[in-house]
C-alpha cells in the first residue's frame, strides 16, 4: 500500500468570540459535515480563531502610541496605534522598510507585524497572536480527548511571508502531541553515503497543506490531517525556532 | 460537501538513470500500486530523477577548481572541486558563513549549494538542479497527456532551507499548468473590509503537502495531489520568485 493521507476543511465553524470553547465548535462543526474527529487526527487550526476565542483583541482607539512608535510609523506610512500594538509583541525589530515591519514576538518567531492583524476581526479591533500558541494547542488537544475520548494532535498555524520568494505559506506557530521536525541524521542513502543536513520541518510542510483547504473567504479555520504517522512529542513547536547563533539572516 | 484532497506517494519507481522517461515511470508506478494518474491530478515530482533522467550529473574528478573556488572552500572547510560546481551554478553569493554557503542559481532560486546535492547519487558525483525546471514540468506533463490522455498538472519540488525557522521544507522549483500564486487582492473579509496582503504560495504549500508521503530513504520520489481545483496558468513558476527591488533580504 503506498503512503497516502487526507485534508479536511472543517467547514461552518461560525463566527467565534471570547470564550468560546474551539475545540467544542471544531468538533461539533467536523460531526455535522460527517467527518467527526478521531484518533490519530491531526487537526490544524488558524491562529485567528485561538486569538479570538482568547480575548487576543486590541482595540486601536484605546491605545496611546508611544513617541518611539508615532516616529516609526511616520516612516512607515502606518497608524501609530497599529505600531504600538506591534512593537508591544515584539521583542525585537527585524527590519523596516518601505512600509514593512518585521518583528521577532516575543515567542520568537519573526514575521510581519508580529503577527498582528486587521483582517476577519471587527473594525477598530486588531488580533494578536495567541500568548503562548503551544499551551493554546495543547488545551485544545485536552479537551477534544475530554469530549471525544480520541486522542489527536493539533497544530496552530498562521500565514507568514519569507524572504526571496513570493505568497505566504501557512506555518506552525504552536503544537501539541507530536515532533515537529523529522530527521534523517545519522542516516544514509540506499548508496550508502550519509544524507546531507537532512532535517525536514514535518510541522510546516503540514501547517502548508491545511492551508489549501482553509479559505480565508470561507470561514474555515480548521482543517483535519489524516491518514499520517507521526511521532509522538512534547516539546511543542520550539524545535522549529531556529537558534540565532546559528542563523545567518538575523 | 467539505473540502477536501488526498496525496498519495507513488512506491516501485525504481533507480532512475540518464535518458530515462520520468513520466513513464511514474505512470506504470502508479497504475502498479492501483492509483493510477487520472485528469486533473497535480504530479510532484522529486527534482533528484528529473536532475538523474536528464543527465544533470557531474564526476567531481573532472572538475578543476578555479583558484576563487579554492580560497572560498579552505574557507567554508568544503572540498574545492564541490564549491566550483556550486559556485558555476550560481549567479550570485548570497551568504558565505560557517560552512555554509548560500546562492542565487541562475534560474533564480535562492537556497544553500545553488541545489547541488551528493546524496541519493554515485559516489564521486553531484547532482545538478535541472537546467529549465519549468520545462522539465512541461515535458513531464505533455508526457503523460501522450501515454494516458490525462490532462494533468505537474510540480517540481525540492528541500531547501529557510531563514529563521529549523528544517528544510519542499518548496516548487518548476511547474506546469497551474498558477503558483492564489491572491485575496481586492476581495474583503466578512466584515467588509479589504483583506491584508494576502498573496498565497499555493504552489510551494502543494510541494510541502507531498513531502511526508516522499521519503527520502523509501525511493519515494513522486507524489500525487488529487482533489483540489488548481486555477490554469502558464507562467510556469516565475510568479514564485521575488522581484529583488521588494526584498528586504538580498
Amino acid at each position: 500500500m503506498p503512503p497516502r493521507y487526507e485534508v479536511i476543511g472543517v467547514e461552518g465553524i461560525g463566527e467565534v468570540r471570547p470564550g468560546d470553547d474551539v475545540a467544542r465548535l471544531i468538533v461539533d462543526a467536523a460531526g455535522r459535515q460527517g467527518t467527526p474527529v478521531v484518533r490519530g487526527d491531526l487537526l490544524v487550526v488558524g491562529q485567528k480563531i485561538l486569538s479570538k476565542a482568547e480575548g487576543r483583541l486590541v482595540r486601536l482607539e484605546e491605545i496611546a502610541p508611544s513617541a518611539v512608535a508615532t516616529g516609526m510609523a511616520a516612516g512607515l506610512g502606518r497608524d501609530p496605534r497599529l505600531v504600538e500594538v506591534i512593537l508591544r509583541e515584539s521583542r525585537r525589530v527585524v527590519r523596516m522598510d518601505r512600509g514593512v515591519l518585521i518583528t521577532e514576538t516575543h515567542h520568537g518567531w519573526i514575521c510581519a507585524n508580529a503577527g498582528v492583524d486587521q483582517s476577519n476581526v471587527d473594525p477598530g479591533c486588531v488580533a494578536l497572536l495567541p500568548e503562548d500558541p503551544d499551551r493554546s494547542a495543547q488545551k485544545v488537544r485536552d479537551r477534544i480527548r475530554a469530549l471525544t475520548g480520541a486522542d489527536v494532535v493539533v497544530l496552530i498555524a498562521d500565514t507568514f511571508g519569507r524572504p526571496w520568494r513570493e505568497g505566504l505559506t501557512n506555518v506552525a506557530i504552536g503544537l501539541a502531541g507530536f515532533a515537529p521536525l523529522k530527521s534523517y541524521l545519522g542516516e544514509h542513502d540506499p548508496a550508502g553515503r550519509p544524507l546531507q543536513a537532512t532535517i525536514l520541518a514535518l510541522a510546516d510542510e503540514l501547517a502548508a497543506a491545511a492551508e489549501p483547504v482553509m479559505g480565508k473567504l470561507d470561514r474555515i479555520p480548521a482543517a483535519i490531517v489524516r491518514g499520517l504517522a507521526l511521532t509522538p512529542g512534547e516539546e511543542g513547536s520550539k524545535p522549529l525556532l531556529r537558534d540565532p547563533a546559528r542563523d545567518l539572516f538575523r
